[in-house]
């Protein structure tokens, strides 16, 4: 198998009620890999400035994580600040500077094009688009990530890829807003008739939910002592997700609510520091042992 | 056994992004009772003023509640009036006219002193302590819920009567407000301290969780199509929660994980309608199969 990212590497500006980062290490694409890589080698395809230097570099080596699609340009890197309320569900957009990122046009190595998982982290529904065009063949998966901003501002072209896409990962209000349907249920089904076959809602606290047309499931967050930065939550989920379903190469409905489930305990190591400090440096036996944990507290014996 | 509930029974003026209901049947007593008597039978009291009539008692008529402690007094029953947003997860109170309610004053029927399982739903503290100092001896379980406005403004009569609660059943923002810890786990400790073992937090159509001495366990709502009115969802919930409980006499950790999958079924039927119309038609059947239905949707296997 062969797992490809596409997104975004950023410099952000954190600030929760638990406290502040800055100039911190933030985007789709890392989190993403830093996170699938535990489970199955990543080839990332991001752009940055020339003020990601080695110590940037450092966070990604030691890992399988190939980064022969990762460009330096002149410039500054992808910037974006960001606050969080009590609640810490909802990020506050302060300042977005695309930079390097404005000018981003995702060229594929050749090698990469054969891609079985293919990650579109979110970014423009046109770049997505465009790397779709470039693989050589169908990629066995294709995963989405979108936001509220493409949806208002893009949609034929989101609509576009999503015709491409098997798995759409959003959150409630994301999969509300492109619906226009209260129920998930209902808003599942309009989905699938743009596209993707499987629906993944993120829920931040309160888990996430699973579509599939096999049937639903939902779990809860996996419960933490300390959250201090929900940034790149939903980036890590992805990445247990596919970097899971790449590693055990099945696409069974059992296959997703297993990813489902090292998804969620991935993000939860993310957000218990900021930026990606706690998700540098789980230990495999960490994975295992919260994997266990939550297994067990969400099962419950036949009624 | 033998299930005791005392709170409200009012009319609820309901407005909600998909409709409009005036002079509907609500109040917590009226929400628990139609949810527990599914399971065993139920004593309420609670009282109501002359605008109550054959009308709303034909509600109670055929099913196991006894309204030996349900009074009728001079006035007007208690009124609500409450409206939602599109999330529908939080209600915006437009007015409360506590009517015959501003002089409610619990009094217990003999018989009921004896009740085995009690829920003192949302009212005044100092009432819901007056109720258990009635009882003749303590009751299995002591159930509670209450709210942010008791939270704030009568926190010493909260204060002691959780000291006699077994269970308390709120949300979100009640358990974040009443121990100022954003972590449910460390919130769960200082409700602890507080007196109640167990503590089940609602979270709408995110599902709930419960907190245990002997682990914590979590459930998404179950899945709908529609969804139209949230009201009574919680109380509608804590009726089947201890309904079943009662039933089932038993007071294990996977007893308590079944009760909350009863309760978020019932409480699933009660927002797909209005008021307490769709609670009251439901059928034994419809139980099963959802219940069948959610236990299917949250099982996965090992991983």
């Amino acid at each position: 198998m062969s797992l490809l990212v596409v997104g975004s590497v950023a410099f952000d500006d954190l600030e929760t009620p638990f406290g502040r980062r800055e100039h911190a290490l933030g985007g789709s694409a890392t989190y993403f890999s830093l996170s699938a890589s535990r489970f199955h080698p990543v080839r990332m395809v991001a752009v940055v400035g020339e003020d990601f230097g080695p110590e940037q570099m450092r966070v990604f080596s030691g890992r399988p994580i190939d980064l022969g699609g990762l460009s330096k340009v002149k410039g500054l890197s992808f910037h974006w600040k960001g606050a969080y309320g009590y609640d810490l569900n909802e990020a506050k957009t302060l300042a977005t500077d695309l930079n390097v990122f404005a000018d981003f046009k995702p060229d594929l190595p050749e090698a990469y094009r054969e891609s079985q998982y293919l990650f579109l982290g979110n970014i423009d529904p046109v770049l997505q688009l465009d790397v779709v065009r470039q693989m050589a063949k169908r990629p066995r998966w294709i995963a989405l990530d979108t936001m509220n901003y493409w949806i208002r501002g893009a949609r034929p072209a989101l609509e576009a890829v999503l015709k491409e896409v098997d798995i759409l990962l959003v959150n409630d209000a994301e999969v509300r807003e492109l619906t226009h349907e209260h129920s998930l249920l209902k808003a599942y089904r309009k989905i699938q008739a743009l596209g993707p076959r499987i629906l993944v809602v993120k829920r931040g606290e309160y888990g996430m939910a699973l579509f599939t047309p096999e049937g639903h499931f939902a779990a809860p967050a996996y419960p933490l002592e300390n959250v201090f930065d929900p940034t790149g939550a939903g980036d890590t989920f992805a990445g247990g997700f596919l970097g899971y379903l790449a590693w055990i190469e099945r696409t069974d409905v059992t296959a997703l609510k297993h990813a489902s489930l090292v998804g969620s305990v991935m993000a939860s190591f993310t957000v218990e520091q900021f930026s990606t400090e706690r998700l540098e440096q789980i230990t495999q036996d960490e994975v295992r042992n919260r994997l266990a944990l939550f297994s067990d507290m969400i099962r419950v014996e036949d009624l």
